[in-house]
């Protein structure tokens, strides 16, 4: 049996602290309209796409602005429309967006998560970010904010892979991208792909004389752990000038010999497209990294020991 | 005070069957004299080092051309002159051979090692490898073998820092650097350099679809590792064609930010040079790769689990 994804990576252009979240909606059914046009069944859209990157600025616990970046449902009445042309025109998705949900006892929770949803419109899994990258108290000095750890709990949700479509898949989230340990973690579950969204500001204050390497630091890691794990990664950005904050884009799809074989060339709404077939992942899975003639796990201990 | 290692990379073009230990160490040490010359004050040698590549050929057990690779003491009455060279200097150095030691039972044991010797002569630490790639039993229907899982046992050392001229340095060895686990072992340990020797055929019989990438290959997890360790990464590999096997070059060295900032330009004997000043881990190491700050080991923690 074929098993193979046709995967659209549908890049986010900037989006406006002042843009509704119907008008973002239209630009994901647009994109996801032109994936269906070229035989996608399967489309990524960025981390937290529905709204600006709004860590970028500090607002006070209780804000009302800060309140309206988070989804209570998923899909709401303002992504239905989303769900339903997927649905409609049979292809999955990947969804990033800020979470807040209520817990049972009564707590407001609020998260960083992607959701995976299969051509018929189901959510079939939910990942809660991990690696949150950024600061909790307002740091006056930057001259933009990066507060994820301010508006975003660790996530509890663990990385994961699932049953997906044919495949097994994993979901990750922007700076999750950079720890080898999420691939390692999902890989060893037997994900054959890695799909994650992505903001990243070309500028990062405290190093700033890296900036020049962002774009090459975004595909290094992804492209070392594509190789040292036998995995498809899909690799989507939110990009370009965003309220004044410069975004990477160069979206791609990497393939299991961590070749990059789609990559998108504007920081605009740009889809870009790749045949990504499961079982080139057993080229690097049963020979150069295949994990049970080779790894030596009682010889990594410290990576999961605890921290002091 | 200024922490800073003068790193030079003695790459090793190929070493005949019939070449004598003494005949290679003559070359040894004309490379160390070159890196004197320029002012290096620390040499790194390839993975086996001392003779040819003999795990392509199967060997009957005690057979005694097989017997002959090992060194039964380290320095031994060969070598002994690379170590006073050295010492003489005051050039520290990295080693890679293969070494047979008897236990406290009186079993012959086999590894396939390194050592950090410092500038003063003195061995500081010794590490034997841990990923041992290729195969156990004679495989007729490739082109070469490559039997290190039947000459050697899984190294029995673990993955360490030492304190060596002024840094934290850990060791590898070949395969080891495509495991992510292995940088990050030594990291969490504070290594803050990491040397590696490497003899890598071209072709690799069980998938030679992948040939053409092998330079790519060494390159991206070497260069991931570092920015996502930040870790100096000093590699050494032995070159060329030897005994009709096409080996790899590209020896290198890869700065904490993942830039190559030296590289081989030939498989022959060549040294390369670098400045490698151990304060500039910190650009990393304290800020996007924070450890303390971002790591999230409990969700890591099939990294560790036994294999079933």
């Amino acid at each position: 049996m074929k098993r193979m994804l046709n995967v659209g990576v549908a890049q986010l252009g900037p989006i406006a602290r002042n843009e509704t979240r119907s008008d973002v909606v239209a630009r994901l059914i647009k994109l996801l309209t032109q994936a269906g046009e070229k035989g996608c069944n399967f489309v990524a859209f960025p981390e937290l796409a529905l709204t600006t990157f709004f860590p970028r600025w500090f607002f006070e616990d209780g804000d009302a602005e800060l309140a309206s970046y988070y989804e209570k449902e998923m899909p709401g009445a303002e992504t239905q429309p989303l769900f339903d042309k997927a649905a409609e025109l049979g292809i999955g998705f990947y969804l990033g967006y800020a979470e807040l949900t209520t817990d049972e006892q009564g707590n407001e929770r609020r998260f960083n998560t992607s959701i995976l949803v299969d051509d018929k419109g189901t959510i079939t899994g939910k990942y809660r970010k991990i690696h949150l990258p950024g600061h909790k108290e307002n740091e006056t000095w930057r001259p933009f904010q990066h507060l994820e750890k301010r508006y975003f709990e660790v996530g509890d949700t663990g990385f994961n892979s699932w049953d997906f479509m044919g495949g097994k898949v994993g979901m990750a989230l922007c700076n999750d991208r950079r720890w080898p340990e999420t691939y390692r973690v999902m890989a060893l579950q037997g994900a054959e792909m890695i799909v994650l969204g992505y903001n990243t500001p070309m500028h990062y204050p405290p190093v700033p004389q890296h900036d020049h390497l962002q774009g090459f630091h975004n595909h290094v890691v992804m492209q070392a752990s594509a190789y040292q794990n036998g995995c498809w990664i899909i690799a989507c950005a939110k990009a370009g000038k965003e309220e004044g904050c410069d975004l990477l884009g160069q979206s791609c799809i990497i393939a299991p010999t961590g070749e990059i074989v789609a990559m998108a060339t504007t920081v605009e709404d740009e889809l870009i497209v790749g045949e990504c077939d499961f079982e080139r992942t057993r080229e690097i899975k049963e020979h150069i990294f295949n994990f049970d003639l080779h790894r030596v796990p009682e010889e990594y201990k410290i990576i999961s020991a605890p921290k002091k």
